[in-house]
């Protein structure tokens, strides 16, 4: 196989085989309930006539992608909408290397392990820049490895899995760095309703060219199954990611799009906000037990995701299996992120049994 | 751009735009009702718990996927949900292409034009081969195009714009070709349910090496908005499209393929006779009215498109529009599928209206 396979769906599996009770927090799925709005949105849907089955517009539904750019401040003739933030990423780096202006991707490490499986599915090289030690991005390095060969550079903030959310004004030095070089830079922003203690920048907000942002309704309204994500593309580049788009997938699936238009316009700030109340109540439930343990652990400042550290117990797959036969907690094994982070783990607050694994993982090292 | 962008969207589009009636017949959009367990399986999915709303397995629902296999008489291990058939062809090609078993994709002329599409996308080269006047393979022409330099043959069937469907025998002879000459056969079969007057034959039912074959319930199910597809792939190369189907898209919309398994299980044969029924009498009526043109037309064994020649009037984009703005009557120009039929106009029987349809035509050329 010329690239690699994201590991996820390898360790859910293992834990739903374990022949004993596992508290699962490998995947970034939520286990909240999705906005009234969007069942409502989905039960509409399905009365609605035949014609309403056929295909939408190949880049959405039209109400949705005017949603999204009155949302973000854009012109709706930049919105795509996508099967989930993945294929918005895919198409973004697809155009980057098929630009011929470069065949690196400059990516973090730790990083969501999608991003260098894509780059070299597409044929480029990924390139790893390590984050300092709390997360945040070395200025500094990540410049460094911006050059005439880099065809795009990824950040994803707030951050899987670092829970690391990059300032407005770094995220703008790439930008003017990417400029410099004739390279893109995509801005995978689905964590955005997820900053626990500040309101979210984004990078459409900036005064730079060359930006990608994508972004997807899997998180913050808690559909990871529904395939709704959306890349807002720069002018020049639009046509060509829609043409993509539309020969790898036609459309996207329009019952899940229906849905979310609905319960975008419908949903009022307050779900949101209990989602990150609940979030900041689980991270310190977590932590707080971990601190009681002596584990060394990162903080997140936004996304829902711990990196914990137990000493001589390496983040490899095989202890990550242990984990889940012997302690009966799965998370992931922070060596499938990259060499950074290869001594953690990571565990996501996707389960309101965080007490308890917190409990178990203490017990287990104990 | 480095690959040519189907018409089908900029017709629909110019009709929608027209300042007039215009009975569309463009798209194959059916305009019939899904099956009624279609709409109950999406209202019992809208009222399901959260946790069915996050992730499905990558590779498809589990039921679903089963139940696909069953009905095919394949292992479900070599089956792979995708986003429509479209994706399917995509994972396909893109198999076919990573292999380093030839450059060359071998389509028939006139041809599916998302066909070439992604064969250049995916860095292939498209080569043509022309049908017979009657919309059959000619098969010394098919096995000759064949060469080491073969990466794929594609083979439509129902075949969309023909209307032709290939007999087993045929398709067994490109098959045994591609395996002299390490090329691998995709057979795409999204008009299975729509052979007018006889069973369809699945090319799963050969005793052939190295066949795909795709399939959706687009059109069987008259849902093309779902974006609910599948690929039966070879052992050998599920992993490797299972990985590229996940690096792409992650997954399907669960949402779509859990009312689609309600609906697989739930509907019975009547359905689907149904609606050729409906589709044999529309054939009957637009072809009874252009024989009194005296227009050239192709009556279709399956799928549901009739081909048109009007004398004087080839299939140009141009004069596609001129139909939409003069006779009110949209159809696809022949020129969108290749050389071969370029003189002609393929009409969609996805309208209650062929009738008035085939009269404004006759009117038009009177």
């Amino acid at each position: 196989m010329e690239y690699e396979e994201p590991l996820f769906f390898h360790v859910i599996q293992y834990a739903a085989g374990a022949d004993r009770d596992v508290v699962n927090m490998v995947s970034g799925n939520p286990d909240w309930e999705p906005p009234a709005a969007l069942r409502e949105g989905l039960r509409a849907y399905a009365d609605g006539d035949a014609a309403s089955f056929q295909y939408p517009p190949s880049e959405g539904l039209r109400d949705l992608r005017e949603e999204i750019a009155a949302r973000r401040g854009v012109d709706a003739s930049r919105v795509i909408v996508t099967n989930g933030a993945g294929e918005a990423n895919y198409l973004a780096l697809a155009r980057a290397l098929e630009r011929n202006a470069g065949r690196e991707v400059v990516l973090t490490d730790p990083v969501y392990p999608y991003y260098p499986g894509k780059v070299s599915m597409l044929g480029g090289d990924p390139r790893l820049v390590p984050v300092r030690e709390d997360g945040s991005l070395d200025l500094d390095r990540v410049r460094e490895a911006i050059t005439d060969d880099t065809a795009a550079v990824v950040l994803n903030t707030p951050n899987n899995p670092t829970g690391a959310v990059y300032p407005p004004e770094t995220v703008e030095a790439v930008a003017e760095r990417c400029a410099a070089h004739d390279a893109l830079l995509v801005v995978d922003e689905v964590y955005d309703h997820f900053v626990l203690d500040a309101a979210f920048e984004s990078a459409l907000a900036l005064d730079a060219e060359g930006v990608i942002v994508t972004n997807s309704f899997s998180k913050s309204m808690a559909i990871t199954g529904f395939r709704v994500g959306y890349g807002v593309f720069l002018e020049s580049l639009v046509d060509e990611a829609k043409t993509r788009h539309m020969l790898v997938n036609v459309t996207g699936s329009r019952p899940a799009q229906a849905a979310v238009s609905h319960a975008l316009r419908e949903t009022g700030p307050e779900y949101y906000e209990a989602a990150r109340e609940r979030l900041r109540e689980r991270v310190a439930t977590f932590t707080g037990a971990l601190d009681d343990a002596g584990a060394a652990y990162t903080s997140p400042e936004g996304a829902f995701y711990v990196l914990v550290r137990f000493e001589g117990f390496p983040g490899t797959m095989a202890n990550a299996k242990r984990l889940i036969d012997e302690a009966g907690v799965a998370g992931m094994p922070g060596e499938a992120f990259g060499e950074a982070r290869a001594d953690w783990l990571r565990f996501a607050l996707v389960t309101p049994r965080v007490e308890e694994a917190a409990r178990r993982l203490v017990d287990f090292f104990d």
